[in-house]
């Protein structure tokens, strides 16, 4: 069939809008018509050249919601008219890692997916001459319609909205499945957490949901503060206004350290502080953000010696066909907000703008409604 | 009263074997008859003047067994009588810290510890001309008898050797209790120890006793080998036998990297090899040894991201009052072994030489035996 895509076609060049042709499903494969996508930072990061793993042309996009159209042979969990949020952490539920309760990360396509394949090592896209483009994260979401593994699509009810619940394909998920999963916050916990972007403003939800008594919100702009309350932040601290070192100053603010502290920047010098400014005796610090490629973390052993625990987590620890569900039913509760995130819509056509707002940083979160 | 004791007058000089004088027990405190000390490097990290927390003059030693003589006002748990092993991270069971299960690091008598003094600001050792001496880690087990605060005795069963069981008051606790508390391993579990010096073979035994299948010990002295195998360790890896990087060749013995990792060493390379060894998904690495001063460890963020996890640990979680008299039971049972890393035993008068077994490499363990 053809269908309608954005293309990358080559490193920091703006997507391309064009029909490209798409085969059907292959033996645990389905066919997925999509209603929405978010604009992600790691679409980004790949697009702008910055990711040495990104590979051109490909089809990008990976925070999606759509339907099934279409599935091969051999697939048993979802039918023609489910409604689905592909999964760019699959869940196989056979591998050592599904079978290990410590971990999210499914090895079972991992070796295809990282080079932009199907399972079987073949693409399904190709363009109208016939040339292959690669699939991406095992998602390319932003293609009105997409093949994914049967392992990599979550079933979710049919009365969420797309153009809101796709956020839930990664940032609302890493967000809060990062508090849930990797921290386990218990209720009353102190918490401090980096960077207001998208996956701060999650955390800090997750947060609030779990009952943690301060939430503290830390950014070097101001105008994130207003956003961060409204999901819960108790307390705002911008580091040009503190006098002296910022780490003293979050562990006095936190009565002696943060039982659990959150880096949502991807800077690794604010990921040390994170660290350091966890509680002595029990604190937890978890890296979310992802760094440039090659730069370290560094801290005195002293700082884990006294007690400090580092970890860090991928799409917040979550098995996505088990645990996504589950958040979609949280939003449509009200337990959690996700409409005052999406920011902009738009079409696929205006694709590119999304970029652009991401850029200049006027965006939480731009979501293309097919 | 009057006993002898080992004083270390000033940083790089050999101890001075003397008598001094000893007040008797305030409140709250216990006057205790020593009747043995291991000889450990954290003394030696203190008297060779690399620790910057060092102060002279000072008795030092911290890993003591002996008998109660008199206790001072208000002292409930122990009397005249009782065996016991100085505990320098004390128990008070009403602190913050203490009443918090995830910690083991009381902080009742943290700041005039640290400053070689008892709870009341004042030391109770003098010189024979009346200048004071301090204490050293709350515990001055190289004085014939010494006076310590009644939270920081561990009371045990009186026909355990004290000769054998003093060393439980540091390395033995050390190293099971990183297994046991900190890291939490669980039967079946593959692990890789870093150094086998007294803290490696711990840890070793209490990955035995934890029921560990694979236990790698990493170390570029030989000589090391046949005692570590005597304590459980299963694999014998020389680096500087190795052909090519250190961290694959342990990933590939232990079929994906290590479920546990601790490193023995303090030395902060070895801490990175240790946690890039650990298990992608779920291996967990605990940093035991105590680095140089100013020292740091780094890695990429990446390490973490994709779910292994950074911790350490200080006397093996334990706590002293509780875990102690226990793992006196296990020694006692026979689930665990002390007796032949207890290479040297010698009088108060020969202690220095304690210290020079330990800088030829000679000894695991000396004991001193009043
Ligand atoms: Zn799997
Ligand atoms: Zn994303
Ligand atoms: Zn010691
Ligand atoms: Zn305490």
């Amino acid at each position: 069939m053809r269908t309608r895509a954005a293309v990358a076609i080559e490193a920091g060049k703006p997507l391309e809008i064009m029909d490209v042709n798409l085969d059907g499903p292959k033996a645990g494969e389905v066919l997925v018509e999509m209603k929405a996508t978010g604009i992600c930072h790691t679409d980004e990061f790949t697009l702008s050249g910055a990711d040495p793993e990104g590979l051109f042309p490909a089809i990008l996009g990976h925070e999606g919601a759509g339907v099934v159209v279409d599935v091969g042979p051999g697939v048993t969990s979802l039918k023609k008219g489910d409604h689905v949020i592909p999964l760019y952490t699959p869940e196989c539920r056979e591998c050592e890692y599904c079978l290990n309760p410590k971990t999210n990360l499914c090895q079972a396509i991992r070796s295809t997916q990282g080079q932009g394949l199907m399972p079987d090592g073949t693409s399904r896209f190709s363009t109208l001459d016939g040339d292959p483009i690669l699939h991406y994260m095992g998602c390319s979401t932003f293609a009105q319609h997409s093949v994914l593994p049967e392992i990599a699509l979550a079933k979710v009810r049919e009365d969420a909205p797309f153009d809101k619940i796709c956020y839930i394909g990664c940032g609302v998920t890493t967000g809060i499945g990062a508090v849930i999963n990797t921290a386990k916050v218990e209720i009353g916990s102190r918490a401090i957490v980096f960077g207001l972007g998208g996956i701060g403003l999650n955390v800090i939800q997750g947060l609030r949901l779990a009952g943690a008594d301060q939430i503290v919100g830390v950014d070097l702009n101001p105008s994130k503060k207003a956003m961060a309350e409204r999901f819960g932040m108790t307390d705002f601290v911008n580091p040009s206004e503190v006098e002296g070192d910022l780490v003293p100053y979050l562990v006095d603010l936190t009565k002696g350290g943060a039982d659990y502290t959150f880096d949502a920047t991807g800077n690794v010098q604010v990921m040390r502080a994170a660290l350091e400014s966890a509680h002595k005796g029990w604190g937890e610090s978890v890296i979310i953000g992802v760094a440039p490629a090659g730069a370290e973390i560094a801290t005195r052993p002293f700082q884990l010696v006294t007690g400090r625990v580092w970890r860090g987590t991928a799409f917040g620890g979550a098995r996505g066909r088990t645990d996504v569900p589950k958040i979609v039913d949280w939003y449509m509760d009200g337990k959690i907000e996700i409409d005052p995130m999406i920011t902009h819509t738009m079409s696929l056509d205006e694709i590119n703008t999304g970029f652009d707002l991401m850029h200049e940083g006027k965006s939480i979160r731009s979501v293309v409604v097919y």
